[in-house]
């Protein structure tokens, strides 16, 4: 099995090297073969090559069997709209590239965190949501720019009913493995692309009538998330949507630097933490590896179908978090300094 | 002083009854004259004229002082994605015919309701956030429509510079009065329309040196907003963002049904509740109508110029709290049942 390392930007690097060092133990453990690659992406990319998807690493992502992403993203083009190569770009392109149009987001607290949240423990406890995020479409892939001497711009929140459906369905039979209850966010009350998407989950609905569906406005969605999270379990929503609402969820997890995802589509999978390349703290051997080492996790479930090698990295992140064993995020009053780890180490 | 009143659908006419009622004891307590008129918007008015907005309503709104406002929305067309006349077309139309771009909605949590919040209580504690949401530009007013023989569905978010400029003063303006920091959030990593937004607002802070000025992704914002609500003072947002954001924000207050809202701009102001039309709900006389109560307080305040008599209104809903009086939603375990009010007797 071939897999490609693309570390990218800031902690994406340090984060992504714990998650590679699990795989090579899963390797070794359970007598398996990985070869790695590894290839440049993001603002990493734009320094060597100029560009932030170079053809050489797109090349290697094509030809490989999973993938395991860091992040990317700079301050210098964050403080600088004007700028034209940005690293940002990199990472949408390679998820059209490689059709990789449904991002799940599995929003899972380990006991152990439950302190660590800003939400109250009672209303976190037993709270097990599944994101699809659209990942292909919406107003990140339509067409924008200036007009007005540069006065007006514009992006084209735009979605296809084909688009609609696959992630619908992949939705849905996800909801069939679960507590059959899906809920799909949308703005249908204002966007037209909302109401195609509500009309199309509507339709697809119909081929599971097992699966009891909720339609629900984005607003409401982002405010209920966080009042009542046990309320939800499989949600599927649009690219935007998605990005606003997984991270919201982050919370419930207790941080962000605990949340993996997995990339899906037509052919190779990608995984990646939904953290981003977090320039405040690069560098400072802080970050949280555990988001890149379960994405390690998701990435041997599915795309490799080692459901054992997979449980078995869950279960080591469990045991080091019930030892005591914190990153800084989600250390709490009451952790002793002596475990507080770094990356490194926590890796 | 005229007022018009726009009761609007589901729970919007139960609350407003009650900010009615409070506008009408303090014109007789501090002996001022306010003539009271009503007007019908969204499903009550397509239901009686076939229009969400008819003309009657519009020119009443145009020739008063100050709105007050309930809510729009009815299952029958949520569920409808294919309606072609629905009430939020009368809430929009109305916001753009009235020049509201500014929409005002602060977020302070009333010390007695601390533990009505799904978030911590040391995590609010403190919190006081002033939202600037953009009222009349973004995805909600672009061009949108169906193509591919039905199958493609788009909207345009699109900004021009005067309108990231004057919503962009107000918030520096209000940040001036308050700790001078503002947080502008925009999605610029991806979008053309939030690059020009960062843009402007990086110009229009040059006239404020004295503030603070943080720019922020919106998935990150929505992240924080939980994490660490304390973070944030004065924020400033597009349209879509702030419907969202200050949806998510309501958590902070202990309830949506505690958030009032200004929407101001070139001539009459309009107040309202942020939360909707809940017809969940409706007719079960449970609402909170302290959301339009505050809203009755912010008229006064901003449209008056009454700031004595908002005070009023504000310290009678504080002692009503420290009294132990709740509507459902703001109750607690410890509430006693006798506590527990309807939205009338509340009111
Ligand atoms: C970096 C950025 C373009 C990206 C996105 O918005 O998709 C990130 O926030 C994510 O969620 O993967
Ligand atoms: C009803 C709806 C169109 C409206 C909006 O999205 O603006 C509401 O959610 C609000 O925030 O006032």
């Amino acid at each position: 099995k071939k897999i490609t390392i693309l570390p990218g930007d800031g902690i994406g690097k340090e984060v992504t090297e714990s998650g590679k060092k699990v795989l090579e133990q899963i390797a070794d453990c359970f007598g398996h073969d990985f070869i790695f690659d590894e290839a440049l992406i993001g603002h990493e990319a734009i320094e060597a090559t100029g560009n932030p998807l170079p053809d050489e690493t797109l090349t290697k992502l094509k030809n490989c069997d999973a993938i395991l992403f860091g992040a990317v993203g700079h301050p210098k083009y964050d403080n600088d709209p004007s700028a034209k190569i940005r690293p940002e770009q990199g990472l949408l392109k390679m998820r059209k590239e490689l059709g990789l149009y449904a991002n799940l987001r599995p929003i899972k607290l380990f006991d152990e965190l439950l302190e660590a949240s800003s939400i109250k423990p009672e209303i976190l406890k037993g709270a097990d949501i599944l994101f699809f995020r659209e990942l292909t479409g919406d107003v990140y892939f339509g067409e924008r720019g200036r007009k007005d001497n540069n006065d007006t711009a514009y992006d084209t929140m735009i979605y296809s009913r084909y688009e609609v459906e696959r992630i619908a369905h992949k939705a849905f039979k996800a909801a069939q493995t679960r507590s059959k209850k899906l809920t799909s966010v949308d703005k249908a009350n204002v966007l037209e692309s909302s109401r195609l998407w509500r009309e199309v989950v509507q339709e697809v609905a119909k081929q599971y009538p097992d699966v009891k569906v909720e339609h629900m406005f984005v607003d409401a969605a982002a405010m209920k998330l966080i009042q009542n999270p046990k309320s939800f379990d499989v949600v599927v929503t649009g690219n935007l949507f998605g990005d606003i609402l997984t991270d919201e969820a982050s919370q419930i997890a207790g941080s962000m630097g605990m949340l993996a995802s997995a990339s899906v589509g037509d052919t190779v999978g990608l995984y990646e933490p939904i953290h981003g390349s977090a320039h405040d703290i690069t560098g400072k051997g802080i970050a949280n590896p555990l988001a890149s080492i379960l994405s390690a996790a998701l990435l041997l479930d599915i795309s490799f179908g080692l459901k054992e090698e997979a449980d078995t990295v869950i279960k080591a992140v469990e045991q080091t978090l019930k030892e005591g064993y914190r990153t800084r995020d989600i250390a709490d009053a009451k952790t002793p300094h002596e475990k507080v780890l770094g990356t490194e180490v926590m890796g």
